[in-house]
């Protein structure tokens, strides 16, 4: 649920907000990309887009030891996280009236670290949600891998949702002119046919995991180029 | 021109770093949202998201003056534009390897009010940028909706680029094993047909903006159901 706050109240169109936790699962299950906002120890924002992954009530990222923007974020420092989905164009009579149609998610909170099989269990979340079966498929991560890796976890505990999926809101005067109006529906993201690496050995086939992802998209455009 | 700054300085996988301007337009072009990140009056950061567009070198936004977070930019704070395209997966021999291929655009600085023509003319690049040619089919904006709306502008200075294009890189052991690696591209951001607004008047056609907007994805996709 929404944790009510004056991070969380909407000023701006309030009649767009959503407190649908279901809606803000889904958006978070859709979208690979989140962005996260922190501030710097000398005071301004930075952000940094990362691939997430939603495991129940919380929200899971993961990065290099070596990033410092990392190190800050699991130090505990209070983030944002963005989560955007564009789905379309709300073309108006006027230029004033048009936008976007969105679904877009702001998360409050601080990350912490995970440990041990938690950390473990996370990282398989992750891969899954970028590449589902994956996981399944290759190798354990080394413990050397593992201790190059912070793994993070932060409670969808304070969070807005705002959701823009109507139609142009234009005035009577408009919508008795002569000028068009409508949407124009973003194609939901989709991928192309996998490519072999240049170095893969011979024999190797596409695995089940990278063929289901590809044809996912539901979007037959055939092969690229190799 | 990147301004070498504490803050454009890439601390991790600096080899993916680019101080190409060229790259950096393009997908400032190609990218309708970026996300602007500031720090609150209460000391912790937000992210939201917002149209963009690049007129030579300075970076444009607008919004309501209703909106507390657009008051706050156009006051001057220091903000952060992130602005990224996720080109595909990166499917490596082992989970640790495998990432996304992305281009990703940070850029520091503070935005500024645009007045009078300078105001205009923005929104006019705003509305051209969502919707090549619309500016020039509908009415101009009123004296009301200017009064209602903030253009500002943020010179492109400060920034970095980082750009992963490439092919796994796993190690000679995982090279020599069984696993499949390569890359599953994403496809490019896509619109479906456009449909008409359920309060449209009849015999208004679709204009030629919207009808080449669609189009321009190249995806012939047929008509959604009006």
């Amino acid at each position: 649920m929404t944790k009510a706050s004056d991070r969380t109240t909407l000023t701006r169109l309030p009649e767009y907000g959503s407190d649908d936790r279901a809606a803000l699962d889904r958006l978070l299950d859709e979208q690979v990309i989140g962005h996260v906002g922190v501030v710097r120890p000398d005071g301004h924002p930075v952000i940094v887009p990362t691939a997430i992954a939603r495991d129940g009530d919380q929200l899971l990222i993961h990065g290099s030891t070596g990033s410092r923007w990392m190190r800050l974020v699991a130090d505990g420092a209070s983030v944002c996280v963005e989560v955007t989905a564009t789905d379309g164009v709300i073309v108006a009579r006027s230029a004033f009236e048009s936008s976007f149609r969105y679904r877009s998610a702001v998360l409050f909170g601080r990350f912490s670290r995970l440990a041990g099989l938690a950390k473990e269990a996370a990282l398989d979340v992750l891969t899954s949600r970028l590449i589902p079966g994956r996981a399944a498929e290759v190798r354990r991560p080394s413990a050397k891998e593992l201790a190059a890796t912070l793994v993070l976890a932060m409670p969808l505990a304070e969070w807005s949702l705002k959701v823009s999926d109507g139609w142009p809101e234009d005035g009577a005067e408009d919508v008795a002119g002569d000028a068009w109006a409508g949407v124009v529906p973003a194609a939901p993201p989709a991928y192309l046919a996998p490519v072999a690496a240049p170095g893969l050995r011979p024999g190797i086939p596409v695995p089940d995991s990278v063929r289901r992802l590809a044809e996912s998209s539901g979007v037959a455009r055939g092969p690229v180029g190799e």
